[in-house]
């Protein structure tokens, strides 16, 4: 029995033994592979997982060059939101819907941390150039064709692509390689209102001899022709009613930019894909990196596309190849997933849902209106659907409400003023591309407004207590810091 | 001795399963904590480090964006140097010492992969603003102070910072600010050369009606003072010749802008910290990082510094909040790491010892030279110390040698003539920021000509053979990709 128990003992042991061994190996193995994937990033990561798990209650987030407290930096919350962790609701506080922030897709992102994560090492990039010798990615610019192929809203074979501080240096790029120059006679550039107002302020501000801004598109149609060259400014779908605006100036002087920052399946069915000489495209509203600061124009004539290029280079050598790298990440990871179809479901989905919250609201006013939206056959779904803009462009319906952003903000929502579009007053542009946060309270305040229609309507609106108004247009106007 | 035996077996197996449980918890506890500090990040980082690992045998890099072949992007060569792993050398290559790419830096970020690395969130600062409201990083901001406050460089105290991307958006913002506008007689624009040909090139490309280019500041010396504003662009330390400028114009209609791109103890000692109007840095020369387009101007009066704010606005809408996040990086790398101190020591380092090669080279040469370089006291270092510019400015000394550019071309060196800084064609500069391969293939060249030069002077130089002075500004030259 005893060497029986022995003999038992001793092969436990041995099997013990050999576990023991199994385990060792183990360990020493993925202690230096299985972490050993990561060796010089692994630092960086967990430094930015940190910051990702700052709880924010869902009312804001940190980020990795916030402003800390201790060693991690602090909530930055949505508006009317506060506290340490963003919990704090202020009820008081108005429904900011004035700028056209496009935090509606900040969820989209967060659901898929892993695939658009990016690792940028310290000396990615250092130099001036491509291999090419240009400052243009041609990966960037290989993802950014084959995005448009997939969505079908623009014509990109035989055409060049230069890309922009977001589509606001395009614009400006853009004018100066449509103007004849030259000491010439300068060109004028025309717009239709209502219109986004960086057009006239920008193209006013660079104050060049080669071009000057001429006023409304309508002035120019009762001449019929030009003997000058002018360049229209064509947003389509337009900011801020989202209508499918065509040029309307036609002949050999005339000149169009299409101005395309909505025309993505978020917003607005996709007719057909924009063949046209000038298109001009950002990140802001098809992705929602506004804060990146990239766009691109698709551009047919060669004469023009090298003048652009020069542009770019003499005004800021152009796009910083840091944003470079992070926009193929943010293409590579749309096209990764249903072979890029998702966002524009995610988007479409998000806008559609708030349109309907929307109109639901004001559908039972007789005091306010929003623009009609159009169907139409889209390309990219391959069915007819309804437009969803990025702004609500609501109307001030009652004869002495006039000045209908000083009767929303009494009531608690800050909009943005029709003059600010070169429009009246009687128009006020919503914004629904903004976070959850402010869109539930922009239909809350609404709500209030509308119910309390019919007592209001039996003493007659006079805009009492209403402020003055202010054009606050947050997208460009500078707001500086003291020191 | 059955039971002692057995008894002995027992205690082995007891400890040999314990052990087998130790080391199963342990493995239970890492695989989910150790792995775990990364979840979202670690496909990133993997794919970081593998592009890292790519060899191009210390001859080029790849880059996260670059082409690829197969799933990995490419080896991008060094000039000179090329196949798959850029270990091919091609002896009868030109030394390319023309751009101003400042890629003796990146070893010093090679070197440093763990604190330089950072991770991007997919929603990294989708928006267009800070907390504040600004598009200004406060971090980034309050590291920039920091910085000049370690070097000495420049007083910042009471001072406002704009941010641009690169210096060069910043040149013409300061123009702009500086210029009276508002239909008064346009602002004169002057520099006194050889200067960096941005100045000019970016004035007249903007043809604005508030400011014109108005040619060498000596023009206005003369003169002694002017009714209206009179801008004098002051790169000090100067490019191409490394010397310390001053304005040369004062008075009351005289603004001075101080482009202090190589204001770092790489290139110079640093005299005394810049308490004037109006400064301006950038990444590129401090860095490496010429390609994140990233720069800032330090400004005494408010209202410039609103009209600099205003032209980012109407421009880019700031800078990109990615490069911001980059730089803001960069700087806590440098800044952690004996207390900022050491990419000075190691820039200044690498242009002293290229600096003493170079003189090594051509003091034996009668036949070219080199500018002469000052000494001064350093606040930096506390101590007098030579000059050691990003530029050599050589002269060819022959009388019969006015076009250097040539003589240099023909004989494999390419630089950039001296009229490209509206100097005569008798110097050229040579980029001594490059890589170390460029800068070796220069010494290797230059040896040979200086070599040569005996039997050259007995048949007497005539330039024979020497290809046409075509200007190659590369830095701002756009070249573009065919499609």
């Amino acid at each position: 029995m005893g060497n029986k128990s022995l003999s038992k003992h001793s092969t436990c042991l041995v099997f013990s033994i050999l576990l023991n061994f199994l385990l060792f190996g183990y360990n020493l193995y993925f202690s230096t592979v299985d972490d050993g994937g990561l060796s010089w990033s692994r630092g960086a990561a967990e430094e930015a997982e940190a910051v990702a798990a700052i709880s924010c209650s869902g009312h804001g987030r940190a980020y990795l060059d916030g402003v800390t407290s201790g060693d991690l930096p602090v909530c930055e919350c949505n508006t009317c939101y506060g506290g340490r962790d963003c919990s704090k609701f202020s009820p008081s506080c108005s429904a900011d819907v004035d700028s056209g922030n496009p935090l509606f897709l900040e969820p989209y992102w967060r659901q898929r941390a892993a695939a658009s994560a990016l690792v940028v090492s310290g000396w990615h990039r250092m130099g001036y150039s491509f291999p090419d010798g240009t400052n243009i990615s041609p990966e960037l610019e290989r993802h950014i064709r084959q995005l448009h192929a997939v969505v079908g809203n623009a014509v990109t074979e035989g055409r060049f692509i230069v890309f922009g501080a977001g589509s606001t240096q395009l614009l400006n790029a853009a004018v100066h390689a449509l103007s004849p120059g030259g000491g010439g006679v300068a060109a004028g550039v025309v717009a239709t209102a209502p219109f986004y107002p960086i057009y006239e302020l920008q193209t006013e501000y660079f104050a060049s001899v080669d071009f000057q801004y001429q006023g409304d598109t309508s002035l120019w149609i009762a001449g019929g022709n030009s003997s000058s060259t002018i360049i229209e400014f064509v947003t389509s779908p337009n900011n801020p009613d989202g209508k499918l605006n065509e040029a309307v100036l036609k002949g050999p002087n005339f000149k169009a930019i299409y101005d395309r920052a909505y025309y993505w399946p978020h917003f607005t069915p996709i007719p057909a894909a924009d063949d046209g000489e000038l298109k001009i495209f950002t990140l802001s509203k098809l992705t929602g990196h506004a804060g990146s600061r990239f766009g691109w124009a698709i551009v047919k004539d060669e004469d023009v596309y090298n003048k652009m290029l020069m542009h770019m280079q003499l005004n800021t050598m152009g796009v910083s190849r840091d944003t470079q790298l992070r926009a193929l990440k943010l293409l590579k990871t749309i096209m990764a997933e249903g072979g890029g179809r998702t966002i524009f479901d995610f988007g479409y989905q998000t806008m559609k849902s708030r349109w309907e919250k929307l109109r639901k609201v004001v559908s039972v006013s007789k005091r306010f209106s929003l623009q009609d939206v159009s169907s139409h056959y889209c390309v990219f779904s391959g069915r007819v659907r309804e437009s969803s803009p990025a702004y609500g462009w609501l109307k001030c319906e009652r004869e002495e409400e006039s000045d209908c952003y000083g009767v929303l903000k009494a009531a608690g929502i800050i909009g943005r003023g029709g003059s600010v579009f070169y429009a009246t007053d009687r128009n006020v542009r919503l914004s629904l591309i903004k976070t959850r946060d402010d869109f539930d309270l922009l239909v809350d305040k609404l709500q209030k407004l509308v119910s309390a229609e019919q007592d209001e309507e039996e003493g007659g609106g006079d805009g009492n207590g209403i402020e003055q108004h202010v054009a606050n247009v947050t997208e460009y106007q500078p707001l500086r810091r003291r020191m």
